[in-house]
């Protein structure tokens, strides 16, 4: 991959995605003895950084294209629904039949056709295979393609103008990690604009399949993809893709705990007046509780959580 | 007043005061029928676009000015604090003892001292001058000042720029109203700048001086202000800088309930992932619950709310 994919990604991205504030917290960084930037991405159209590489996909698919079809209970099947309805393309969007009621609605309200699998009885990939091949349809994956490693790459893209402008020249920036596809992207970007940036991982401790990976060279695996409340950074293991440009340019990866999630989850709330979802909340959590550089840069990736996820973040932190 | 005091005062906050972003959010535009526009006044320096006034006033100021006082328990004691500071002045802040020990924290951490008097036995304004005559410092009035008011009418600078981007020419502009300041500067700067929007007033029901003194035309007062959660909103009665140029320019006002504007606040979570405190919800709050104009803009005037709150806001309506 090369910076002037990401370019044209972001040339295609153009006044349909959000340009995202970098935001800082003077008491924040007084609390914490550092400087602490945010990348509020959870200010997205969908509410996270999906929607950029969403955008970028289908913005960048053949003319006469039927539709596209996207396995995802969350933050990417919104974003790939959203995109396709405003590209007057037929979504598809394959979901567990038990995933939550108001992640089935809102990919339904951004115009996608939900189709629903058993998963104890339905192979997911089968399922999506055949419907590309009955009807036509594009798949979309989540991380593991190149355009829309070049869609999140924009995200670096405006990093590197708006840490320039905000006077930092070298930071560490944090990113959190699933398959890899967003801070591959911010990597790449940043090699190119800002190459006194680097990106450092961020997993759930007991999911860091990335800063294993990282360390050994060579594709390391996840035991289990549940069990953290960080349900967006689940994944068993890197892309094909990601992995090479992360070795390169990225890491050491870093981990941090569900409270630790939760807690920066508050402190967003309290000095940012942002909502954070857990897996969105990875980044600040390591730029505040590991030793990190003075600017830190973390991004905050989505901000789609239930009430009820926040209030206990609320009610034990803040 | 001028739109050129605006403009001044716009220019000295160039590059410390943040331009905040217009949102909207397609699924609450779909669910209420109508295209809403958020002007993400929340994410603030200090949380409230109560810094901008407090840094025009300050950036006003005559050389050899000793520092500054304000008497305030909230959002304009933190802006004057964090602008006093950031000018190398000293500033005063003078609350009421049983004020939130987080407020009190807060005003401190952004570099004020404060003075604290019990209202059961000081008089504030007494205790106020005197601190100003002995120390040689400046009041900072909350609204009714007209550096205050130019810099608050930076954001209707904003909303005219954001507005005609998104290829908005006529709206109602939905602003919370306490003293007026903010809703008089928008309305200055979109009688310049962008006539086709016009600002309406949103106050708490039973805190609705000013829009029974625009009715009216004449100054009328609230029998009380306490008993509303949005305390952000609760003046005595209308400025006498304010009324004139809201008379002239703005209304009818409106007014919400406290349960709409939690519930304002609950929708703001899920749809743009942001922290309302109540008396910034109550714009947002009449875009949703009144009939109003489509597009209709609200501006969220703040975001510093205590976690119960909040998750009252969510327990109840999200």
């Amino acid at each position: 991959m090369t910076p002037a994919q990401i370019d044209a990604a972001a040339q295609r991205l153009k006044g349909h995605a959000r340009v995202t504030p970098l935001l800082n917290a003077p008491l924040l960084d007084a609390a914490f003895g550092k400087r602490i930037f945010l990348k509020a991405e959870c200010l997205q159209l969908t509410g996270s950084f999906k929607f950029r590489g969403a955008w970028s996909a289908v913005s960048a698919l053949p003319p006469g294209t039927r539709g596209v079809l996207a396995m995802s209970s969350g933050n990417h099947g919104q974003g790939v629904a959203l995109a396709a309805s405003r590209h007057g393309l037929t979504a598809v969007v394959v979901m567990p039949a038990d995933a939550p009621q108001v992640k089935i609605a809102n990919t339904r309200a951004y115009g996608a056709e939900v189709v629903l699998y058993d998963r104890a009885t339905d192979d997911r990939d089968t399922l999506a295979a055949s419907l590309c091949a009955d009807r036509g349809l594009t798949l979309i994956k989540p991380f593991d393609d190149a355009q829309v490693i070049a869609g999140q790459g924009s995200v670096g893209l405006e990093i590197a103008t708006q840490a320039r402008d905000a006077g930092i020249d070298a930071a560490q920036v944090l990113v959190c990690c699933g398959g890899g596809g967003l801070s591959s992207g911010i990597a790449l970007a940043l090699e190119a604009r800002a190459p006194g940036l680097r990106v450092h991982t961020v997993e759930p401790v007991g999911f860091d399949d990335m800063a294993r990976s990282l360390a050994s060279g060579t594709d390391q695996r996840n035991a289990t993809t549940t069990g953290s409340i960080c349900d967006a950074t689940l994944t068993p293991t890197p892309g094909t893709l990601t992995l090479p440009i992360l070795h390169r340019l990225a890491g050491p990866g870093m981990t941090v705990t569900d409270d630790q999630a939760l807690h920066a989850m508050a402190l967003a709330f309290t000095h940012f007046r942002l909502v954070l979802e857990p897996g969105g909340a990875v980044g600040l959590a390591a730029a505040l509780f590991h030793p990190t550089s003075d600017p830190v840069i973390c991004v905050a990736s989505g901000g789609n959580t239930d009430p009820a996820s926040f209030a206990l973040a609320l009610s034990r932190f803040a």
